[in-house]
């Protein structure tokens, strides 16, 4: 079933010579395919078909868009448990959140599909002709939104569906209207190999054109680079770490002509404790973080790495509850050896920073990758002096930091880099005395949130996932819900332009029946 | 009245010792008044102000923000003819444009109010709760768009009111609940610090907070640089040339935390002439392209600066009638000796190019500064061997490129950079044959006009002003009209938030009755 191959186009290459393998976290053993890196000569045809692509994607209507989204959704469960076991075996996860998670693919693509078939995200507006105006006539202009053109998705580690080849970032580009290139993550390519198929048999029943989808297979930063560099490429999705995001927002925009990139990179997530909810509930809080800090391995985004309180008897009390909360929780397997040794890697060097002590840590013994996680501590004083401490160890950890007095955790909050999100964790009457706080919060944060915990990244239009630099490369977007469509379109304007070679969007008829500024406002009448 | 001086918020400042003066192009001598470049530490107070602003007026509601911005508007209009007559001395445009302008920029003002005032711009969309949901209940969230933080405004050359010190950039960023810190442009300084004293006054009026808005002076790019590296400034918008803009692009891609810079930069704005139409109206054509190429000198970013056709008679035609109208044409002073100059100089290396001839300059004698209009001619095949001669050339200036067939026309369009404006003249039922060739200058424009000239940017939600790379450094957004707003804000998520601590337009109550999506429903009713 798995080829190794590259899909340029619908088509299977591999002229390479340079091979790769992936692992079995789980069995801790190489997986038995074989997968050939892409040639340079791949990496062009598929940028080309691409670009020839959008000249008929682009124009496709959103219910086709829709069809061939919804068609990907169904051809990806057609893969049925084959791929689910793909799944497992490149990424260490159980069968359940392999399920899980197809589930929130399928629904990402049923979800824009739904939008397109709807019709009104394209933000139509239309200011009608007044000829008759002095000094001069007003001119009849009608604005929509349109694809940018050919985009490179780089696949996630953590999310080898969710966030990967048919993930969110293709989802939204391929409603856009923009043909999209996928880099394969090297962790899981096997698993991407599937969902491509899936794709490309998607696109034949729907007549797609040529090249609207490729996916290319690459170890290192070669394929990666070329991608980024092409002129005919003109944006790139890119969820993972800060180094290898900003590598790729800086190729970007180093080009001639420079691009967007969307890069979801590093995350603490902190989350603040306030006294009088830890003195309430502070075991409930204590088993609700516990989980969060240990779901799936830790590898989350959004999982909670920066734990804040107020020094004092009922800090002390979480302390030891979180303490032994985590304790009883049975380590993950992570994603790859590799994750396992930055993982450990990650905790020494935190460890050894001064002040900074153990509060808990899974003592049973775990199998070769697992994550064991750990807990640490800090006071305040030294977390603000010291920026390493600060820094994303991706796995179960979490460091609770100390604070003196609210005025110190104001100072730690005012200094913290973007993140996606943030919590308080209080009791209603409470929050009001620290709004300093919380607005201070809210100016480092995409998403803030009371009483509950960061992991768990709901697919709906009010979700934002992304935030200030570098939880996001820019904070004005984000990668989840339907909105994450707008990283691939420009508004574009007709002036004067005649009725019936107009797109339907704009038409005096209103067709699609969607909602459009018409003079200023919001209506799906006709234009009279 | 005029002081010379910078405004570090509300204060007057000259700490500095470097000076210079403006010029009178139409008298041709250098104005009397002597401004202070800002000094690092005027630069640092000023960002610095902005930065402790933001804390209160993020938190402005939409009908204080609206009294802000009228009350810009009214006090700039306090200022009376005093403000048209130095607005004159600067730049050299006559006193009907000074007026035309300050109605532009006083008529932004008022249109970003009125959104505000209405207040569905935030976009806010609400997804209830569904507590009894499985596997896992569904938390309750809430969106809206939220300020940036302190944003730097360049002013523009070209339009001393509507895109400089309270023109578009400015307004939409105060709209959006940014401090704002002008780089007032060099050429017309005093009109900008009186346009700034308006502001400032404005500011005192609705009792904004201090540092809301500074003005500051600088001659070369010092303050330039300086304002765009400050970590405390958090977005960038500019008008100007592409070299210029392109730099500050770099600089803020390049800082440990990059920021957004829009920057709308170069174009020469491609107009095709279809046959039929030069056939049946080629004197209405002539004259009214003689019009817009001449227009305020020439100094639009919309001047249409590259005029194609397919080679015969009713090309000739057209040259010929084009010729004479722009020889009747009187000259306009153009804005500085310096645009006077470095027109001659791009004439004169446009002139040099092989392959290229004159077909029309004005012939009369004309004062020192004024830009005496010219049009060259050019044929396809040249015209794409020679990228030079696709570059913008800062004044009354066109070149018409005569191509043997419609392959060589569609190549040509092919080959452009990106652009503002694109358009078309034709007869209706010509427009059909030339679908390709009419697809191809949508990739490469944001406007598409057809039967018009592109001078003239309306103001209105369907105007998009930018465009793909080098049109404007993000084509995702637009410089004029109400959502030129998008740029100075980000998409923030609410979780589980209690509903009395949610800002107003979240609330359930929808106190402000704007348009929410609810549940994915657009609708202004209460959350039940």
């Amino acid at each position: 079933m798995i080829t190794g191959k590259n899909y340029v186009g619908s088509k299977l290459k591999a002229a390479g010579e340079k091979t790769f393998k992936t692992y079995n976290p789980q069995l801790d053993i190489e997986n038995p395919w074989v997968f050939t890196e892409a040639t340079q000569g791949e990496i062009e045809e598929a940028v080309t078909l691409a670009h020839q692509a959008f000249g008929t994607y682009k124009n496709c209507s959103g219910l086709e868009k829709a069809d061939f989204l919804n068609a990907i959704a169904d051809e990806v469960l057609a893969l049925g448990d084959n791929l689910l076991v793909q799944y497992c075996s490149e990424s260490g996860f159980p069968m359940g959140r392999a399920e899980g998670e197809r589930g929130r693919m399928v629904g990402q693509l049923r979800s824009f599909a739904q939008m397109l078939a709807e019709g009104s995200w394209v933000q139509a507006a239309i200011d009608t002709a007044i000829p008759e105006r002095v000094p001069a006539p007003k001119e009849d202009l009608r604005k929509m939104l349109v694809p940018l053109g050919p985009v490179v998705v780089f696949g996630s580690s953590n999310f080898p569906f969710a966030f990967s080849t048919a993930g969110g970032d293709t989802a939204s580009a391929l409603a856009a209207g923009c043909p999209v290139i996928v880099k394969s993550h090297s962790m899981h390519v096997g698993t991407g190999e599937m969902v491509a198929s899936a794709i490309l048999k998607a696109a034949q029943k729907t007549n797609m054109p040529e090249g609207v989808f490729s996916n290319l297979v690459g170890g290192g930063t070669t394929l990666g680079t070329s991608l980024v560099k092409h002129p005919l490429v003109k944006a790139v999705g890119f969820t993972g770490s800060i180094r290898a995001g900003r590598a790729l927002f800086d190729l970007a925009a180093q080009r001639p002509e420079p691009i967007p990139v969307f890069a979801e990179m590093g995350s603490v997530n902190p989350v603040v404790f306030l006294p009088k909810a830890l003195a309430m509930n502070s075991q409930k809080w204590a088993t609700a973080y516990a989980g969060s800090i240990t779901l799936g391995a830790g590898q989350f985004c959004t999982n909670p790495g920066l734990l804040i309180g107020i020094k004092g008897a009922e800090l002390n009390k979480f302390a030891e509850e979180l303490a032994k909360a985590i304790e009883k929780i049975e380590p993950f397997c992570m994603l790859h050896p590799s994750m396992k040794n930055s993982f450990e890697e990650g905790t020494s060097t935190m460890m050894a920073q001064k002040g900074v002590s153990k509060i808990a840590e899974y003592q049973g013994g775990a199998p070769a990758n697992y994550g064991v996680q750990k807990i640490l501590t800090v006071d305040g004083k030294t977390f603000l002096e010291n920026k390493r401490l600060s820094h994303e160890v991706f796995g179960p950890f979490s460091i609770l930091v100390q604070c003196d007095d609210e005025e110190q955790l104001l100072r730690i909050i005012n200094q913290l880099d973007g993140q996606l999100t943030g919590t308080i964790i209080g009791e209603p009457n409470e929050l009001k005395q620290y709004n300093k706080l919380i607005a201070a919060m809210q100016n480092r944060v995409g998403r803030l949130i009371f009483n509950g915990v960061p992991t768990g990244v709901e697919v709906c239009p009010a979700m934002i996932h992304g935030g200030p630099y570098p939880a996001s490369s820019d904070s004005r977007f984000t990668a989840v819900g339907i909105h994450a469509v707008n990283r691939w379109v420009r508004p574009f304007s007709y002036q004067n332009w005649p009725n019936e070679l107009l797109p339907a969007e704009l038409q005096n008829e209103n067709p699609l029946q969607i909602l459009r500024t018409l003079n200023n406002i919001q209506t799906k009448s006709q234009v009279k």
